[in-house]
């Protein structure tokens, strides 16, 4: 996956507005020259954060005049009440204001401690600085929306068409907090091809569901999570018809699966990457509810942490996922790498252990990159998601987050 | 609640039969000189242990003629196979000859590691010392179905009636692998009272439904989990009728409680117990589902170790727990001590932070126990639920568990 070199039309920064400490890049704005189509997926908490509920109005009202994200750090403005909303009322207004638009074509994110307002004198700051920058340079507007995150996350790939080639590039930030069956955690994807409205939110979901829908750090899920796209038609290529939809799919897919990926990898404390193949389970939803309880699994999530191949924590934690499971006709396997098919060593088969050496078993589990792949052996369900170890470093991270 | 001193009919002893390193006791046999009626609740994973499967046959095929409970440690028998079943039902063996009873009369419970089989000669020998050191030393056999637990758990209640009196004892073990939607972890209860095999099943289960079924260490469900109740009437006590059935209930309950507790005090690596009252939710079971996502979010359970009143993330996880709840009517209170309902300290109300002071929450969330309302303001559900804190000692204790 490549990283983001321009997006036509689109302009951003990433700057320092007092928000953080030590001068470090706080807030960011995503802007285009000229109103775009956009779509967004939100947080299925029913906490949701003042702009969440700001932007699934805005949304609401018109998905074909969006100008501009703006994101600020340090505060998520969630379960802030009336002052909450006015605050992400008037920070959109400030946008506007800087970039010539209308309140109404403005989104707003925030990230960072539930419970404090925003310091809108710091806001103010944010988007006098961030709107004077707004150029080319993705990388500081990336890590401009990092929080817990060790390093910026960014995707772009070009697709090539019969009338030319578009971009679609994206940032997304995310550590702690992380779990599927949500939208997802903050994440602004750009594209500078032109789309219907019914066309940008269809395959937004639909690269949600199988990106960041599929990514497991700790088993929360957060009350600011959202993934707003924005497509400004600059590349004068129009994606219609089912094979270009087809390719725009893909094409976001590859991008979001990129930016998931990255956030599982950094995620706090994890020192390990598990790509975890559910298979031959009832349904695609037992298949999912079965790796969800696997990768929320605190056992499970030591073991991995301790370089310790427990097989028959996995098994256990399968057991009890309220779906139907039986030891019996599962077969359980390790392999080193993402995603990998090839190298699998069987640890558990026919409801009992596999005749393997736990020398080969933990020559896979000390390695950085595990698949570990589970057939049920129960029906054609299946899925796969991407998850991590559980460390003593995410205890540090968290037991200290707010001092 | 009182410790054992003996249950008439009772004998009990816990030995070392070279399971454990160091000479640690690691087996133990509660055994009764006259058959018993018994009761049992087993595990609701779909992965059973096989003393698990083997107790299930066993109380369905008479639960009127049972003498025994041998317990060992160290393999908790599951995932093992036919082998397993044979092991399981030759450890029952032993013990019917060493007592003179039939196999079909004997209970077993294993705890341990999963996937490896018993160690039969070992198995052999536990029997063998066991059921000669028979007698009133109910620590000893508490100690010794220990694993990660760092201390035994036993609590007994004496009964009076207008008969006289009868007593209610028991022992259980469990530190990790603790969540509710469970049996429970190993537990077995004793009564010198008598009770028909109906009042024995529906008092277990009522009595377990509001004690082990309310306890949550770390989410994960065991494959060996099980209570066993054994009353074998030698108190010349007969429990009838309705006001000594609801007498029978209340003690049984607050025995199961006591045990309850100390598992999660004796949590692994726990430093902090957390009493988790909802009220106010749709139903009860809304009630208990916002507790459990509360209980297992690593977010909170890590705020809880680093003496942070991160009341956020409590209202974010209640906010993703899948039933309804809206933070506009829900308030929430800590306060210092067990199951406490003075002194209660509102942080969170009609949507947004209270007026409190950071060091007034402070000095509770410092505090060993702890007491965490929460007030939905949605109906009249209501639950309380105990658990606690996820620390660093857990991750290690988890990381390195077969090593």
């Amino acid at each position: 996956m490549n990283t983001i070199e321009s997006v036509a039309g689109f302009h951003v920064a990433g700057v320092h507005a007092g928000l953080k400490k030590n001068g470090k890049l706080d807030f960011a704005i995503i802007a285009s020259d000229v109103p775009c189509v956009a779509a967004g997926v939100f947080t299925q908490n029913t906490v949701k954060a003042a702009p969440v509920l700001l932007n699934m109005e805005r949304l609401a009202a018109s998905a074909t005049d969006k100008r501009a994200v703006a994101i600020n750090t340090v505060s998520a403005n969630a379960c802030t009440g009336e002052q909450g909303m006015q605050n992400a009322r008037r920070m959109s207004e400030l946008v506007a204001e800087a970039i010539d638009a209308s309140a109404e074509q403005i989104f707003v994110m925030s990230t960072g401690v539930i419970g404090t307002q925003l310091p809108m004198q710091k806001i103010e700051q944010g988007v006098s600085l961030a709107s004077q920058a707004l150029g080319d340079d993705w990388q500081s507007a990336a890590a401009a929306i990092m929080t817990t995150d060790t390093r910026p996350k960014q995707a772009a790939i070009t697709v090539e068409t019969e009338q030319g080639s578009y971009t679609i590039a994206g940032i997304s930030k995310g550590s702690g907090m992380i779990a599927p069956n949500m939208a997802t955690m903050l994440c602004v994807v750009t594209t500078d091809a032109e789309l219907s409205p019914a066309l940008a939110q269809s395959s937004l979901g639909a690269a949600a569901d199988v990106s960041f829908n599929r990514i497991v750090v700790d088993g929360d899920t957060s009350t600011n999570d959202m993934v707003i796209l924005l497509a400004n038609g600059q590349s004068d290529i129009t994606v219609e018809g089912d094979a270009m939809s087809q390719q725009f799919q893909a094409a976001l897919n590859e991008v979001l699966t990129s930016l998931s990926k990255q956030i599982v990898r950094d995620g706090e404390g994890v020192s390990k990457f598990i790509s975890l193949h559910v298979e031959g389970a009832h349904s695609d939803e037992d298949a999912l509810q079965i790796a969800r309880t696997i990768a929320t699994s605190p056992l499970v999530k030591t073991a991995f942490y301790g370089n310790d191949a427990n097989w028959g924590r996995i098994i256990a934690a399968a057991g009890r996922a309220g779906v139907p499971f039986d030891p019996d006709k599962a077969a359980l396997y390790f392999a080193v790498g993402e995603d990998a098919v090839d190298g699998k060593l069987c640890l558990f088969a026919n409801g009992q252990v596999a005749a393997y050496s736990e020398e080969d078993a933990t020559a896979i589990i000390t390695q950085d990159d595990v698949t570990v792949s589970l057939d049920c052996g129960n029906g054609d369900g299946s899925c796969h998601i991407w998850t991590c170890d559980l460390s003593h470093e995410y205890v540090s991270i968290n037991g200290d987050y707010r001092s």
